[in-house]
């Protein structure tokens, strides 16, 4: 793949791992808009979070290489797969970090957790315009076709215009058939949390274990300018996500406390 | 361990594995203000963020139990061992999660990254009341005993008064000799990144991998109210951290750019 001066570079990624229906999804999408380099995790690596990969040697595998697309298999995280990209394997900065399209929502307290979100703000990060999608279902089945429309017109305003320094985007889309999305709207963060998180087991030897799962609270299910607020009424969500995570409007209480 | 019901329970943990020396320091300290329930990462887990255990089994060993402590290992992630200390190990909700003292600082976007202060923002999406304490030095031979002044200060204050809902807070400690420590300043956080982050090498079968190294850029080393700059200046930073990432200030323009 040849990447001119004039193309768009779009580095993609997600993760759900290699095979999953949302990158390839995404990845059709995004040969409209520009070259595309794909650095994807191997397997799975969902609830990573920003982790990083400190302690063991990374690995990357080039797969595929056409004219439009340069498809790489990495054995890290997702966050370990935009810097790989951006430090090893690119020799420009890309135009945007596209990761996704999730396998399950990422409203509320799971941009925290997530490893889809994570790889927008390591974009975020280097100064790229960077955004996450997210389909909101959990099924093996999932239709991820109907997201295509709602990508295409993120990408468009991010294509006019981009995102201020420290901001990237996080875009959750409902499973449902594309004639009940109402439209896209423009969140935050709903408040909530998990709760109920591990089942306890017996192995075969009789020793105990752990296993998460749990339940998501939402703490404000009637406010109307949140994103689970917008899933849960056929509305496509758009968080702006910041990478700063100081809590501004409590600075000047927190400083009257310790001048105390 | 008996916790009565005026006991001040503190669940405590860290990132550096079990036998850090940062970790004993604020135990020590810990037993100052309560009971503690210390549930360790087994191993080192720098860098993890707030990375959960979803494709493996959970395990917990009880190490150790006196009047004042009982001490747990797992072997999950900073985050998984709060959530496995709240949802399976207590009886009741501790009244603090503080989590170090970490071996480095975590200032500026290492905030993102560290496992450390994941699991402060683990507490707080509990609503707990809850902070990560870090130390300014990799030295093997880091002297923890300077934090223990300001650690106390910190806890006295939370004693007084908590935090409100969705904010815990980052604490970074200077390591100098602690006549040198200006005081305590409330800091927002630096804006910076991280660069050239990766040495390739071969191993020995001649196969490419990847180790992931790098400096941090300060964009903003000027700026006397950030945390990087009050550690490079010697005072201690107290940094107020949000659960919530919705850059607000941007919404408006977002949603005006969604209308047209």
């Amino acid at each position: 793949m040849v990447i001119e001066k004039d193309d768009k570079l779009i580095l993609l990624t997600n993760d759900d791992g290699l095979y999953a229906a949302g990158l390839k999804t995404l990845l059709e999408v995004m040969e409209e808009f520009g070259k595309v380099v794909m650095v994807s995790t191997m397997e799975s690596q969902s609830g990573m979070s920003q982790a990083l990969t400190v302690k063991t040697p990374l690995r990357v595998k080039l797969l595929e290489e056409t004219d439009k697309r340069r498809i790489y298999a990495c054995n890290g995280t997702p966050t370990d797969s935009i810097k790989l990209a951006v430090n090893q394997l690119l020799d420009r900065t890309p135009d945007f970090v596209v990761s996704g399209i999730n396998h399950g929502a990422n409203a509320s307290v799971s941009v925290l957790y997530s490893g889809t979100m994570a790889a927008a703000l390591e974009g975020c990060l280097y100064g790229i315009c960077s955004v996450g999608f997210s389909l909101n279902s959990f099924s093996p089945t999932a239709d991820f076709s109907v997201c295509k429309e709602y990508i295409r017109i993120v990408m468009k305003k991010l294509l006019s215009e981009s995102l201020p320094a420290g901001i990237c985007l996080n875009v959750n889309i409902p499973a449902v058939e594309a004639d009940k999305i109402k439209g896209i709207k423009i969140c935050r963060q709903s408040k909530g949390n998990w709760k109920e998180e591990f089942e306890k087991r017996k192995d075969p030897m009789g020793k105990t274990y752990y296993w998460l799962t749990g339940s998501f609270v939402n703490h404000e299910p009637d406010a109307q300018d949140t994103d689970e607020w917008a899933l849960a009424n056929n509305y496509v969500s758009v968080m702006p996500v910041s990478v700063d995570m100081t809590a501004y409007w409590y600075m000047d209480k927190l400083k009257s406390r310790f001048d105390k």
